[in-house]
């Protein structure tokens, strides 16, 4: 969809005016990505204010023929290493003020930017084509629709055949979700899955081990698919066996605390807010210290992006946002409960694209 | 092991001292599993030049346990982010100079760090971890053997249970091949496998898609495993069916080459030779312009590490030093043959970690 990279650059442009920039130069692989389409492994670009002609793409030599298919439209440039070329690049078309990504060039990189850049001046400008993708457009919620539906349909097809059963390990199951989400279209797991078992669900980020599950255990699966380079990222607590009282309850608290974060989910309010507001049922039932993180984060491109649903969180939430809402509550040493979606925030109520229920599934 | 740890941090000092730096902060992950052996994702470190007693390991929150248990005898300081939480514990305990990775810090990472560091000086060290890193110790070597012996035993399986056949994708085979070396306890591939096919072969870097083999086809498959941290990398070529004259001369080239290298792998010898070793084999059979890249690399908590075994490469082996050994000849649109070991340098012979066959296998 050349388009679509077409006017997420004229995007950029607009924002390189406002600077008083002449040129952006994007080296963080997901935002050259995020602006040509291209997806090998080593690339640049070099984003001129005056518009596409200007603009120059760079690649290596693997990517000769993949970089032709997928940026036609740009001028290429193919050399190595991309950054210094494309800085020298700058300096001969004269660009007086060129933005770089501080948040991403090393400190030695900037010294061999700096000597290729000769006249032209390096910014910093750091954030600036993250700032764009923020709000996602219709190709990105497309792929985050198919990553979420992998992640989904995994699921499903590991509760249906008897997947979550006494006996097996959290590493089994982990490998049999991430199986299973290649089954369904994934270039694989979004981020390293989590299966926490017992008392091990009362660890936000415990790593799949080999124990074992037992009849009458939480069972926690944070896990997410891969799609067209977008991330989408899902938690669901089962319980093994008939529920005990406290799993009932703890489950139906964090159930309201997410539902409470979901409908907070709306244009204009304030991403603390949102946190706020599954917070604050947490914290009425007297188990604020056990919710140990955030309510949610962006997810695209990265499985960790902007806006972040936290106490600390600034900004407002727009239409087209992506975020998760994960409230979790954690009592150590006996378990503990995430629930977890994706939510792309519409006008209205947001779009729920995990689609697996959140009723207590008893497996 | 904390003794093997003990002596790297050892190792480090002596470094410090020789550029008189009172300690070096680490931040780099794999540096600081290197020192510590902790193996959280976040973490950093201050090794201080008069000691263990005075050095700071900081992660956060998540990793209270994990790092009591992995690194007890250092200070801990539980901290997020890390860097500027070390910088200060510097300032503190007046640090006049300490080294900074300025090959991973970034531009704007170096600011906050510079606010936290208040009078101590944050010079520029890159690569002082790296540079230790080179030579393996016995724990490392452990490390990239069984890393080795996963892969070599799943290609095994792969191989006697019919994996290789007409009709089955490139990408179905590169799956098989991922999650056999999970079976024999890798933590996951070592990187993305290449698997490819017929004229797809003749791609040195191709990733794998739905073509399906053929037979007559040559088959390359470049892949490795990652045990506790540590990479292991290797390529084998298939002829599937009976191999054309052109196929077999192609392949007895490059096994030729690649023999060559293994023979050159001495201590002392320099790196560039090495590779003037295998490519002089295929430059004297009129191939020299389709061995499109150096002949190997290092490899351990990074699968491409020092030293480059390539024409530009500069330095010379030492006995310890674990590197890959990868010609390849490749004849567009036609077919490619690469094939690789990951050895380690020794005095007398390399021992060979990569022990599947290199004879032409017709399958």
């Amino acid at each position: 969809m050349p388009e679509t990279h077409v006017r997420r650059r004229a995007a950029l442009r607009s924002r390189l005016q406002e600077r008083d920039l002449d040129a952006m130069l994007v080296v963080d692989l997901r935002n050259v990505r995020y602006l040509t389409g291209f997806t090998g492994s080593n690339a640049a670009l070099l984003v001129h204010a005056d518009g596409d002609e200007k603009t120059v793409f760079c690649t290596d030599g693997r990517y000769l023929t993949q970089s032709a298919r997928q940026v036609p439209e740009l001028e290429r440039l193919i050399e190595r290493p991309c950054g210094p070329a494309l800085a020298k690049v700058a300096a001969d078309t004269r660009v007086r003020r060129a933005g770089f990504e501080s948040h991403r060039v090393t400190v030695d990189e900037l010294d061999v930017l700096d000597e290729q850049a000769g006249t032209t001046e390096l910014v910093r400008a750091a954030g600036l084509v993250e700032d764009l993708r923020v709000v996602k457009d219709d190709a990105e919620i497309e792929a985050l629709r198919m990553a979420c539906a992998a992640a989904d349909r995994a699921l499903a097809d590991l509760i249906e055949h008897g997947g979550l059963r006494p006996g097996r390990t959290e590493r089994e199951v982990a490998r049999e979700l991430e199986t299973r989400m290649l089954d369904y279209g994934a270039a694989g797991p979004a981020f390293d899955s989590i299966v926490a078992a017992g008392a091990n669900s009362a660890i936000p980020h415990h790593r799949p081990t080999d124990t074992e599950l037992v009849t009458g255990d939480l069972v926690k699966l944070d896990f997410g698919a891969l799609v067209d380079g977008y991330h989408s990222d899902m938690t669901r607590t089962f319980v093994l066996g008939a529920p005990a009282d406290w799993q009932r309850d703890l489950y139906d608290l964090v159930a309201a605390a997410q539902a409470a974060g979901r409908a907070a989910l709306r244009p204009g309010v304030r991403v603390s807010d949102v946190d706020a507001a599954a917070r604050g049922v947490v914290e009425a039932a007297g188990h604020g210290d056990d919710f140990l993180h955030g309510l949610g984060h962006g997810v695209g491109l990265e499985i960790h992006e902007a806006p972040s649903l936290a106490k600390t969180g600034e900004g407002r939430l727009s239409a087209g946002m992506a975020v998760t809402v994960e409230p979790g509550v954690y009592l150590s040493g006996k378990g503990g409960v995430r629930i977890e979606d994706t939510l792309v925030v519409r006008d209205g109520d947001p779009e729920l694209l995990t689609l697996t229920t959140k009723q207590l599934v008893v497996v």
